[in-house]
């Protein structure tokens, strides 16, 4: 009987260009320990790898050893499931194709999957969180950049060469703004961070209202959404323009999709009811008739690191057990 | 050995405004016999569901028997394979919700399925066409309307409440051409019949140039790809303006779907490269870069017919086998 | 935004002869609320089923409230979760076929599943307990009768009717012991309660050999257990041969399943050791060799009663959400 | 439109100690091209795989050209769908482990899938045959050995490492006759060929009655059901014994997989009634009361080449496309 033992906790980790998390995470979602150091300060993707792998097992080593863990899970923006690899992250500091859970898994000996930070949430929100008891569903995380992953049928959809949620990049405004994708008129360019401070300032120029936004050093969606709760009427409107782009694009996801729910994630979207409220009114506006009044727009409950850890623990719980050691 | 009867065969039946076909089929898609009658000469959908049965039955009994024919499938406008109605059908003859597949079930003493035309035509073109092998996939059907279908996962994603697919009902243009569903812009007011030739007669009040169309008492698709086969500079034209806001319209869904294929279905799609080759030359302007040069673009190869109903009898074999006199 | 009211809570319910658990759970299996009562105390089955939903509304009402619970999952021996009926359960005061998830929903207003306890069992330790990250696995459960599940590709293999799982009715001794099933010779009869109790009185009768057991008014496995623990080779022997023809009927199972564990759960499986190392040691005799030293044998860590419930509460999470009120 | 070409072949490939089988196949399982040649002409595996390659490769340079074909697909005794790997072989002339689906698809420049026979005859079945439609079945093959593969849920159940199906190695009788895999009472020691055939001398030596058989050279199964078909009735009983073993067997596999059909295929299921109607009436004598006389028990329609080299496409058909040459 005993000589089985069952490895009952799994790493999940968290990559964001500000800071890498990294935790055990057992059975039910609990955080064991966790941990986190600076993304940036290793910014040669070979040193970063040699510390992520040093700083986990130390934490294992800490918190019951390395043998309990049965794999590894990671949230990275731009890695892609299937391949395993980051693609050219435009916001990483590591170029090119990097092959991260192949690098992961022969240093530490154990089974590492990655996946794209929608895609994560996602699975985070399915099996801990306001997802859970839907099979279709689309999360999008609203913060540098835009991402969605649609849930079908009780699954990710991540496409025929995992690509799939690039909602951010579908275009709202022919010739519109330009974006760092080199296409123009992207969704990003209009409900991302920059995008949203674009908008204001394009508001600040053309009207001579005061508005508490035109007191501040440097704009953020944060310091936009503090001007709103003050009663600002220009920041508001940067909001209700913002909702009334995105309510606009969701209005299209949802008549081809028909989702149980929309999910937002990520920093914008702690605006909350300024940018929701006028999303989903534009949204019923011009979703197909069936679908009017039927979907849900849920703002995710979870800190976004919490959710993303979670996510990637059940990424590792998803991939085939294996050990370098047995 | 002997005492289980096996029933090798389906039938599978598609309904359009025009007629409605009925066949019986094998497993590999064989079309045993095959008749069709008038939809419209039953606008009450009492008599026609009797009409439908009995003709049915008389064709199983001319071939094979009743006793070997396992399910059937149908595919109808509007049909919504999770509650096996069709529900509010714009461009049928019966009003409301009609409860087609527990109708034809209780008369017919046998399991019955029914699918909208573009899932159906995904069912077809997964199991018998061009997108045999395939995972991820899009059809997109043009004809009167404009219908999806994606496959996500080997499996059709039909939505939260089957309503998915509404794409020819994604805004294209705001406030633009006035649609049948209330909205306005909708992909449909361009890219389906009326709307290629609401966009045809645009082009000849907007100029003096001449053109074969000019001629025409009645211009319909047909005429206007026929005009550009004797190299008709406008009817061209026609077709360009509505290839580029189709490839705009399918950018946008390819970004978030990364479909490995898009499969052109329907009426409109036989205009071929005169609308697929500047609906392609904008997707790939406007589709997010990773996803650039991978997407098929793929005109079904069926006969529209053929393919619904052989698809129609895969929705006949998915589901579960009953028989009200066994 | 707020106009959508996730119900983030399910009702667990556990039937068992003895008694009926029922609690809330939440999305992390944690049990917000829990009760129960004798099973027993209302062998009319519409006079149980009223009482159960008065409680279980009572339980709702003081713990957050109606609104909040989303649906109910209910594990019962003989259940059926595709009928959602107890098909003549051997063990329960309700003859015949029990039409039980309708009846509850009827009176509920909301979504009700049932499962047998082998299917629920395995449903809780796939999400909650040893078989998470697992897809193929079997749950045996060793009690009054013996009941098992298979995991099969993520899911539980429920069989064409629903009726899978029946590994204590498969025959070990040709014309062997009779069976309350009619047949002879099943795995029941020898390693499920009585069957162990007569394979001691068996061996007491056999031999002169003295015996902790013989003193003991009335045998329970979990009296023989105890001799056991005291030393008593007698009783040893009985969870010895106990273990040697459960341990040749998995070795088949195996052999066919190849599954990556055994989980072993109900009340003979509190024998442990004595009962699972000659079950161990036999079925690694009759395996086939490629599967030798690979399947794991693992004892449940849950109290049988939480795991039921737990395991109905995923049931409740898997169905589609239904409201009679709303 | 036409810069894709689409791959409508596939090539499978049928392995055996006899002869090797290969074809090209369409989507609707249609052979274009067959040809076949002796296994073992070839014991080296090294020039095994070359052979096949050039074979194959010329096969497609005379029907359509290589570039229409899409994959591979191989059945082929002992492998393994999972890694892709022949493993110990019994019955084939390589020894130990051969990873041939990665050796023929270096060569080959595409993909390449393997499985073992049961394998590939239950997804020929369900794809072309007798299980098409149902999605909880077992193929029993009955030759040389005896395989299985049951499909749960439409897919087939392959266990954790690929090994499920050993139903020939189940024991039937404890201490029983020694089979090859160093087991005694394997279920395939008396229902493949050589044990029917040691059956049968068994019974010849136990009695004095006349037969036919005893008039024979060299027992097959085959000369055996000749002589069942002649009339004689210690040939009849040698079935008759083999059927009730197997009967034995099969009430416990479907005790525990309730499945909606067992479809026999190999040489031994032609001898047909002579053996499963002992078969079956031993098997509902033994199945649990909620299964009896539900399950099928059918005969594959299919010549068993035939079904192997469509099994084999349908395996082809379901792996990602990849090419070396684009």
């Amino acid at each position: 009987m005993d000589q089985f033992l069952i490895k009952n906790r799994v790493l999940g980790v968290d990559i964001s260009m500000e800071r890498t998390t990294y935790a055990i995470v057992d059975v039910r979602g609990n955080i064991i320990a966790q941990d986190y150091f600076n993304t940036l300060d290793y910014p040669n993707v070979n040193e970063y790898i040699s510390v992520l792998v040093d700083k986990v097992i130390e934490l294992t080593e800490l918190n019951g050893g390395y043998d309990t863990i049965r794999s590894m899970g990671v949230s990275c923006p731009s890695a892609n499931f299937l391949t395993g690899s980051i693609e050219n992250a435009a916001n990483m500091p590591w170029k090119g194709v990097v092959p991260m859970a192949a690098m992961l898994r022969d240093r530490l000996g154990m089974a590492v999957a990655v996946g794209n930070d929608a895609h994560v949430s996602a699975l985070g929100e399915h099996v801990f969180g306001l997802a859970h008891g839907m099979n279709n569903f689309v999360v999008i995380s609203l913060g540098h950049g835009i991402g969605s992953c649609i849930f079908s049928q009780g699954r990710p959809h991540l496409g025929a060469e995992g690509f799939a949620g690039e909602f951010g990049h579908t275009c709202v405004i022919p010739e519109g703004r330009q974006c760092g994708c080199g296409n123009k008129g992207c969704l990003e360019t209009y409900c991302a961070e920059r995008g949203i401070v674009t908008t204001a300032h394009e508001l600040m120029q053309d009207s001579n209202e005061p508005s508490l936004m035109r007191q501040q050093e440097r704009l953020t969606p944060r310091i936009i959404f503090e001007c709103c709760e003050q009663g600002d009427a220009m920041a508001q409107e940067v909001f209700r323009r913002t909702g009334r782009t995105l309510g606009f694009s969701l209005a299209s996801l949802a008549s081809v999709i028909d989702p149980e729910a929309f999910i937002f994630t990520g920093g914008i979207a702690k605006a909350g009811h300024w940018l929701l409220d006028s999303a989903r009114e534009v949204f019923e506006e011009h979703v197909f008739h069936n679908i009017q009044g039927r979907v849900k727009f849920l703002r995710s409950t979870f800190n976004d690191r919490e959710r993303d850890v979670l996510g990637a623990s059940v990424l590792a719980w998803g991939i085939k057990e294996y050990s370098l050691f047995k």
